[in-house]
C-alpha cells in the first residue's frame, strides 16, 4: 500500500521530472472497454506544458504510449500500463538548486525523509508525475461515460482575489476550454489573465480555487466510516501538488449557517426516489452519494517557485539567497483543472466498481 | 480494504447506535507499549454524551473493555480489540423515523446503497461508531508520546459566526478542557455557549470549525504522491460524521496571497537542520512533514437532527413533515474535538511507523 | 494490511486463548443476506473442543454473539462483528510453560518477534483464534449457497500412515460427519481412531492430510499474476495453525507425469462451454477457475504439544526437559476440517465478489 | 489490491507476451541502496529464453531499463520502475491458436473471466510477465544482502521421476549454475538432461520440483494469523505459472511422522538464543521465522504446451485437435529457479521491512 491509489480501480505511478519517463499501471479496469491512445491524449493535452502563455514553457509533447492491457482497441481486464518519455531533460538548468532548499517546495522534506534527493526539477515531487494520473483518469472517464453516463467537469473559480461567477449546474466543457485560464466567466477570466501576467513579470506567483462537479452519479456510491466518498475525494485532491484545502458542498461557508437553513429538504422525485430541494450536502450524505450532483472545491497555494529573490538555507545549513531560474507556472490553476477532474474520475470509478459487489442480492 | 483505516497502524471498527456494542480492532501497535484501560477511558470521557448541557443527554458511561492484545499491562504486538456495550438502547424513540428519511442524514443514502436500513439512531452512521476510533487514538497518543514526544491537541475555533482568538503555539489541553465548549478563548466560549443554548431552545443547530495541531513531529513523515500526510489527514477528517471541509496551513485563505508572501523562508536552525520563519505550509511540504508544527482546520456542518419541523419524504416517496425527537447534540463541535485529535493521532502514528521501514540504510 | 484477510470479503480476527474473548469483524458481506446465529453456531460446533474423545477436552461451548451488522435477521452491508467469550480460562495450567519454549510451537518465535509473550495456552497463536474465521466462513457459506449454489466440503483423507479411499465427486457432508475422525472411509476411520487413541496414550501425536472440494464454482474466478485463486487458497491454508503444505489438483504427484498424460483435454460441454475430461488442474488454470470442481489438499504436522518428555531450553537459554500438561489434541485433523472449509469459503466468496466488478460491460 | 504483491516492499507488474514491453513498479525499497542495471540483468539472464538447449529458443535479450527511482546509482526511496522491450514479437506463430483453447493453459479461463483474450503467446498469462518479478527480486536480493547478509538460493531437486541428492546446508550458487538443468547433483543432472531432450523430441514435456533455502534470516520475521511468512511464501510460489504445490520444512512427508519424531528440540545456542537440533519446521514456527534456515519446495506441472496432438475444443465449442507450434520449454524447471528465488526474496524483504516497525520500543 505504499504507492497505490484506489481499491478496485487501482493505479500506481512512476517517474521523475528529469528521468527517462513517467507513467502509470492501472489495475481493475473492466475488460471490453473501447479505448484509444487518442482519447487519452486529449486529456493529457489539457495538462501539458506550453499550451498557453499562462503556464510553464517547458517543451514536452507528452505523447502517450500504451504498453499493455489493450488488445485490438479494447481493454483486456489486465494491467493497463501507459508511459510518456520525458523530452526536455535540460537538467543543467537545475544545477543552482543542488545545494540549497527552495522555500515551500519538497526539497527539504524529501531530504529529511530519504537522505537523498533528485534535485532536477523537483524529481518525484514534480507535477510531471500527474501525467500518469491524468492518463488513468481518461480511462475512468470513458468507463463512467459508458456504464452510467457520468460526467466530471472542473474549472477555475478563483485566482488570487478574483472570484468568478459561474452556474455550476449548466457550465460546459466548451465554456471551460474557451479561455486559457479555464475560467468560464469571461469577465473574471480576463482579469485573471492580467493578474497572472503581472505576477510573472513581477517574479511572483498566484494561487486560487478549482471547483469540480460530477453529474449523473447514482445514489449509493461510497462506503460508511473509512471510505466515505467525500473522504476519498478529499484525499485525492490533497494528493495534487500545491493543494492545501478541500471542501464538499457548503464546506467552510456552511459552518456559518444553522441546521434549519443548511439541511437539504427532501421532495418526492419523479422516479419514486427522493430528490433534494437544495444541495448544501454537495451530493454526499453520510459519505454516500445522494443522487444530487457532487460539487467540491480545491484550494491551491501560489506556486512556490518564483524568480524573485528569497531567503533560504544551503544543504549545510547556511543562510543564502535564491532567485529561481528554470521554467515554471506563475499560476498552476489552469493546468490543475484536468488533474482535479482526473482525481475525481478515479475516485468515482473506484466506488462505482465497489458498488457492483454490494448490490448482488435481490431487493427486499 | 473495505473497512480499514491506516496501513501499518491499522484499525477497523464495528457497531451500531442501538446494537449490542461498538468497538475496534487495532493491528500494528508495536509490542511492549504500557497501556491501561484508564488511559483509554480518559479520551472516551471527553467524547461521551451527557458530559455537559451543550451536548446530547443520551445516558452512556462508555466503559471500555480490552478484549485482546494487552498482557500484564503491555501491548503484545497482536490484534488489540476493545469494546463498549451500548447501555441506553431506547430504540423505541426512533420508531417515528422508520418510514421516512431525515434531511441531510444518511438515512436515504444508506437505503439507496444497501436496500436495507437500521433506522435506530442512525445505525452504523451514528457518531457512536467513533468510540472505537477514539479508543485506538488513545493508544496512538501513548505510542507517539513514548517514541517521539509528539503531542496532538484540538479545540473549537469557531461556532456559527463566532470566531475565537487563540494562539495555536501556546494553547494547552488544560485551557481547552476548561470550558464545556472546548474553546480556549473564554470570551468567545461564553458567546458560543449562549448561541448553542439558544439554538437548542429554537429547535435549531449550529456548526463550526475545529483546529488541531501536532507538535514535535519530526521532519520526514509522509509519502510522496498518494500517501501525502496532509492527504491522509484530509481523508481522516472527512471520515468524521458531519465534516464538510479540511485545510492544512494557510488553506483557502492562502489562495489569496502571492508566492512572495506565502512562501515560508528557510533560516538556519540550531541543530544543523533548516527551520522556517513562517508556517503557511502548516508543517507539510510536498506531503511530507517539515519539522514545523502541523496545523489544520476541519469544518463541521450544523447538526442535521433538529426538533423544528422540516419538509421531507416517506420511504414510499410521499411528502411529509418531520419534527425529530430523541436526544441529539445542538452543536457537535465540543464532542468533535477528541475525535479530531484521534484521527490526527491515528494518521501520524501510521506514518511514524512507516518511516521506521524507510530509514534503515546508513546515511550517505 | 497487518491483520486482514481477503480484499472485498475481508475479515480481521482478535483474541487469545486465555483472554476475555475471541472474535471477528467481517467487512464486505453484501446486504440483505438472511443469516442467524444458529447457522453460524452449526459450523462452530464442528470446530469446538470436547466434541469427541479424539480431540482436546477443554470445556468451551463456543457460543457466538453477533455484535453488529445484522438487523432483523439480515445483513446490513456494514461491519459484521461476532464474538465468543472464553469460558475455560484455567490459565494456571500453563504456569509451567512460562519460563521455557515448547518445541515446534510459536513460543520462541513470538518471543523473538515481539519481545513479550502471553504464555497461556499459546496466546494469540492458539487455534482458538480460528473461531472468528469459522464464524465468518459460515457467513461466506450462506452467501455462496445463495448466489451461486456453491458447496465447499472437506474431510480427513490421511492420518499418519493411514490413507483413506474416498470418491471426491460423490462424498457428502453426512458421510464426513458420520464419524468423529471426519474421515468418510469407515474402514480407514476405524484404523485412524485406534491410531489416535494409541498416540494419546503414548504421550505422542499424529498429523495427516485434509482434502477439500468446492463444487459448482463458475469459470472465471481468480485474478492473473498475484491473486490467482489457487495462490490465495495456498495462503489461506498455510494460515491455519500446524499446516505445512498445500497442493491443488495433481500437486506434487503430478510432477511425475508428463504433459501428454497430465493435460486435461477439453471436450464440448452441453451448455456451449468447454468441459474437461480429467481434472489434474484441480479446477484452476492460470490462476482462474475453469468450471471443474476445485480440489486441493492440506498437510498438517503432528500436534506439537505432547505429554512425553522432550528436550528444550528455558527462556534464559539453559537446557531443560518438558512434559507438557494441559488439554491438547492428539491429532488436529478432525477439528481442522471445518477450518479448512472456512478458509476455502472465505477465498471463494472474495473472488466471487471481485468478479462482480469485472463483468460489468456488455459481452463482445 | 487488484494487482499488487507485498505490503511494504510492494510491486506491480505489467505487460503481455507479445505487447510492446513488460515491466514492474516497485514501491517501498528503502532509499540509498546502491543498485545498478548490471546487478538486475544478472538475475534476468538466468531467467531468459535461449540460454541453453533445454529451454525455449525465443530470441530475447531481455535488456532491463531503469525508468525511475534510481539517482546517481542509488535508490531514491520513491517508485522504482523497470522495463524490458519485447523483441521477438512473431505473433503470427500464434494464429492457429486464436480460435481454440490449449488444454491446461489459461486460454479458456481468461476467456471465461474477461470475455476477451489476447491469444498471442498466452498474453498476460505468459511467463514473460515474471521478468518484472525477477527484476524486483534482484533489488530485494541486494537489500537483504546489505542489511542482513541474507542469502536465497534455489535449485532443481526433481525432474519427472528423477530425484536429486543435494545437501541443502552446503550447496552453492556456483554448483547450481554449473549445469543448464540448475540441478547441483551432477549425476541426476545428466539424467534430467537426457529426459528433457527425449521429452522434447517426443513432443512431450516434464514437470518437477524446485527447492529453495533462505539462509541467515533472523528470528522474528512473519506475522501471526494472516501474514504468516510461510503462508506468504505459499502464495508467492503458487503465483508462478505452472506451480501446483508448496511445502515448508517437512511438508507432506512430515504428516507421516509423529510428534515425538517431528518436533524440533531446542538446544542452548552460543549467543544466548535457542537453536534447534533438527529443522522439520523449515525455519518457521507459528508463521514466524525461528532463526533456522528457511527451506521449502515448489511443485511444477509438466509444461502444458506440447507439440503432440491433443484433443480440445474450438471457441465455438466444437471438438478439434491441436498440435502446438511455437517455441516453448519442454521443462520449465531450469528457468523456474531464478523465479522461485525472486518470489522468496520479495516475501522476505517485505517481512524484514515490516519487522522494522514492530521492533521500535525498548526491550523489557
Amino acid at each position: 500500500m505504499t504507492g497505490t491509489f484506489g481499491q478496485l480501480f487501482q493505479l500506481s505511478t512512476f517517474g521523475e521530472s528529469h528521468g527517462p519517463a513517467v507513467g502509470v499501471i492501472l489495475h481493475g479496469c473492466p475488460p471490453r472497454l473501447a479505448i484509444s491512445e487518442e482519447e487519452i491524449q486529449r486529456d493529457l493535452d489539457r495538462r501539458r506544458p506550453g499550451q498557453s502563455k499562462l503556464v510553464t514553457q517547458r517543451k514536452e509533447s507528452d505523447t502517450i504510449e500504451i504498453l499493455s492491457g489493450v488488445f485490438e482497441g479494447q481493454t483486456t481486464g489486465t494491467a493497463l500500463a501507459m508511459m510518456v518519455r520525458n523530452a526536455d531533460q535540460n537538467s543543467g538548468a537545475y544545477d543552482h538548486l543542488k545545494d540549497l532548499y527552495r522555500p515551500s517546495h519538497a526539497d527539504w522534506t524529501y531530504r529529511a525523509k530519504y537522505g537523498i534527493r533528485d534535485h532536477r526539477g523537483g524529481g518525484r515531487a514534480s507535477v510531471r508525475e500527474t501525467i500518469g494520473r491524468v492518463a488513468a483518469g481518461a480511462v475512468a472517464r470513458k468507463l463512467l461515460a459508458t456504464v452510467a453516463d457520468i460526467e466530471v467537469l472542473a474549472w477555475v473559480s478563483q485566482v488570487n482575489t478574483i472570484d468568478a461567477t459561474i452556474d455550476s449546474d449548466t457550465v460546459t466543457l466548451e465554456q471551460v476550454e474557451a479561455d486559457p485560464t479555464r475560467c468560464p466567466d469571461p469577465e473574471a477570466a480576463a482579469r485573471m489573465t492580467t493578474a497572472i501576467e503581472k505576477a510573472r513579470s513581477n517574479g511572483d506567483s498566484l494561487g486560487g480555487v478549482v471547483t469540480f462537479v460530477a453529474r449523473n452519479v447514482p445514489a449509493g456510491l461510497g462506503e460508511p466510516v473509512f471510505y466515505k466518498i467525500d473522504a476519498d475525494l478529499a484525499k485525492a485532491m490533497l494528493c495534487i501538488p500545491a493543494a492545501k484545502g478541500f471542501e464538499i458542498g457548503s464546506g467552510f461557508a456552511g459552518t456559518r449557517l444553522t441546521g434549519l437553513t443548511h439541511n437539504d429538504p427532501f421532495v418526492p422525485g419523479p422516479d419514486g426516489q427522493p430528490e433534494m430541494a437544495t444541495n448544501n450536502s454537495g451530493g454526499v450524505q453520510g459519505g454516500i452519494t445522494s443522487g444530487s450532483t457532487i460539487i467540491g472545491r480545491v484550494a491551491f497555494k501560489p506556486t512556490a517557485t518564483i524568480s524573485s529573490e528569497q531567503d533560504t538555507v544551503t544543504t549545510d545549513n547556511k543562510a543564502t539567497k535564491l532567485s529561481a531560474k528554470g521554467r515554471h507556472d506563475p499560476c498552476v490553476l489552469p493546468r490543475a483543472v484536468p488533474i482535479v477532474e482526473a482525481m475525481a474520475l478515479l475516485v468515482i470509478a473506484d466506488h462505482w466498481l465497489r458498488q457492483q459487489q454490494t448490490d448482488v442480492l435481490p431487493q427486499l
